[in-house]
């Protein structure tokens, strides 16, 4: 029986978690993968810094330490961020060793760089991790899926967002206590833009992009909007359209290009995606031949994110004994060009607050008409005597036309605030 | 480039998607898995039967021309049933020839001869579609989760009866209507019993307890119970209890053995698998590193089952490629016992209709007290002045305990009748 010797880079959340749970499974490791793991090396940055449960001999913060060392033949990388990241991770793979990665940031900007180096050196990279955590998205598209010409993938891929947006539907709280009460709770970090504006859902469906359609997406091909400006009366409106409030990141495969964008949405309660309630995510794809598919489960956390990249790692073990490593590369084998944001199109709902007197609905809808805007449904609330909150509800139309509708709007002197414009699912 | 040429065993409505779908892919095959596909060979029984958009050429009722034929790598065994699929499948292996399967009837009793004879002849036996249609599951569990200790799986894997009970649930239909409906749906066969009864969904749950568990659960180990006696008023009592009522396989590996059945259950509205609606299929699984996780989608029908197939069939070809063929075997590692029934403990509902008289629910109350069972929710209501219907709620209680207690209770005279008993999720 082969001892697989492994390097983690990095022993923070994940990090810790990786190193327990390869204690913990290293009786069945053998029975489930054909070989013995064991931990050889762990670099950090700190080496005073005490960490419960972890033999200090291991520590190291010498990265040529690891890289040199011959009997190490796995490295998992669960240190995060662009660099030193990258290099390492480069610098490994030229060395004919496998890599597990859960950086998401890294590998929405230059994960074909680390995939090509991978085949190059016919060793394995695998990143299940760094999507939708402990959730299992990355190898079913790349296997289970790979005969489907996959349409769509839509997901709730932000457990922070996902946190405040139940609270705020489900307890009625606004966006800054429920923020508050996710902080307090250690979903939301202190610092929560990365979070709350989409950025880090961007990241995730750039990389699910990639493999659903084949075709490389970077974070930077990626609308974002974050969920800063929802309110508790776009809540209520939601759920009298029968419906939910959710972050979603969204990627459609279209004949003129692919879209992606990550931004909030109003989505039917009957859709699987609109129970997906507190910090789980979910990832809903539809192929043309499974259909529709849905994966849920945690998003973030020490053992949900260990338990990924446990299952890469436990992959490379039985690659390495049957000598198969980079049996699955890079995907990415088309060249498809992604849609300009403002030629997607979406359903929009506006919620604004126009003055009380005739003819401004007239006014509305002829600046909707001259921007090629249909209206599928308009709702209006007398909130005062001279006041009136008035909701439009359009049909599919691209964005840029809506921009261009709502830049018309703010000069109709009657319209006194644009308060909320939400896409709907 | 190389061409890896493959059989079809069965062209019904999975075979025929199989065949599609290889033709529709073709292209893309070479740039996913490396090798182009060719389907040389599809054995039918009537070779007179006109099959439209296959090419006559290929189909042969003679197996021994499709066993001798060293070209031949992969056969796809689509036809179903126990034999004769399960004497080819063996001498297909024993050939060295991979297989692929969607055969849950054989592989749910006979998985490990299969399993073991892949392993002696070191090729591939994979059956990703053979629970829960194009639902990526079975490779989630041996890889993506394989790091994990699983606990729990419980799964919606039959979508006749998770549309009856839809219908049944959201149209207020009784169970004949829905039924009929399923069937001119064609969602339902003309003999109805192995859904409506739980016997498929008892297949399925025992390959999915086999692999979560790494222990051997067959069929015959699986306690299954049907939908046929759930009514319109077992409905609405689950809506008032904020429930709906699912047929689910349930299996939990516990410290005295493995509990596995299938039956229908009141599961809280909020629970993922709740809102799976329609014909619809839905696995859930907690794991100790990664907690909670769902995978949803098609259960049934002819691409989703292909999707599944040929997601196996392209790691069968990514592994020809790279020389690997039998990297992932058997993960029965363990000999686990399998729970008696009796000795499982669930929580049920119970609805009788009893003689409106002083001193029943006491009697009642005291044969429950009698056999250990706890009370924790008691409804009466009056249907007509002389008799009442009476819910009751229990506790976790041992079946053999309730069974008895059931029995203790027809000896109440009082009792006319005792309607539902449904477990709680």
């Amino acid at each position: 029986m082969n001892t697989i010797k492994v390097a983690i880079l990095g022993l923070g959340t994940v990090g810790t978690g990786v190193y327990k749970l390869i204690q913990k499974r290293a009786d069945v490791m053998e029975r489930t993968a054909g070989a013995k793991l064991e931990v050889k090396k762990i670099l950090v940055r700190n080496m005073q810094k005490k960490r419960e449960g972890v033999e200090q001999e291991l520590l190291t913060d010498n990265w040529k330490e690891i890289l040199e060392d011959d009997e190490i033949s796995v490295v998992i990388e669960v240190m995060g961020g662009l660099e030193p990241a990258k290099t390492m991770i480069l610098e490994a793979l030229e060395a004919g060793k496998n890599v597990v990665s859960a950086n998401k940031d890294l590998i929405a900007e230059e994960g074909h760089v680390l995939l090509d180096t991978a085949q190059k050196n016919q060793v394995d990279f695998l990143f299940e991790a760094a999507v939708a955590g402990g959730i299992p998205i990355i190898r079913p598209l790349k296997q289970c899926l790979a005969a489907n010409d996959i349409s769509e993938i839509v997901g709730i891929v932000n457990g922070t967002t996902n946190y405040i947006l139940t609270k705020m539907t489900e307890e009625g709280m606004d966006f800054a206590d429920a923020l508050k009460k996710a902080q307090e709770l250690g979903f939301a970090e202190a610092d929560p833009t990365a979070d709350v504006e989409g950025l880090d859902a961007g990241r995730k469906v750039a990389i699910m992009a990639s493999i659903a359609f084949h075709s490389r997406v970077v974070f930077f091909n990626v609308h974002t909007e974050g969920i800063t400006k929802i309110t508790a009366r776009d809540i209520a409106y939601a759920k009298e359209f029968d419906s939910v409030i959710k972050l979603l990141g969204v990627a459609h495969n279209t004949e003129n290009g692919i879209e992606v964008g990550v931004y909030p949405m109003m989505i039917r309660k009957e859709h699987p995606l609109a129970s997906v309630r507190d910090s789980f995510n979910a990832v809903f794809v539809h192929g043309d031949a499974v259909d529709d598919a849905m994966f849920y489960g945690r998003g973030a956390g020490e053992f949900p994110t260990a338990s990924a990249v446990m299952g890469d790692v436990i992959d490379v073990v039985r690659n390495i004994g049957y000598g198969c490593t980079g049996r699955i590369s890079c995907t990415c084998y088309k060249d498809l060009p992604i849609k300009e944001f403002g030629q997607v199109k979406n359903k929009f709902f506006i919620r604004m607050q126009v003055a009380n007197e005739p003819g401004v609905l007239a006014a509305i809808a002829e600046v909707f008409g001259d921007h090629k805007v249909s209206i599928t449904r308009v709702v209006q609330e007398h909130s005062a005597p001279e006041a009136a909150e008035l909701v439009i509800v359009t049909e599919r139309v691209k964005e840029c036309n809506m921009q261009e509708a709502l830049k018309a709007l703010m000069e109709i002197p009657s319209i006194q605030e644009i308060s909320s414009i939400i896409r709907e699912y």
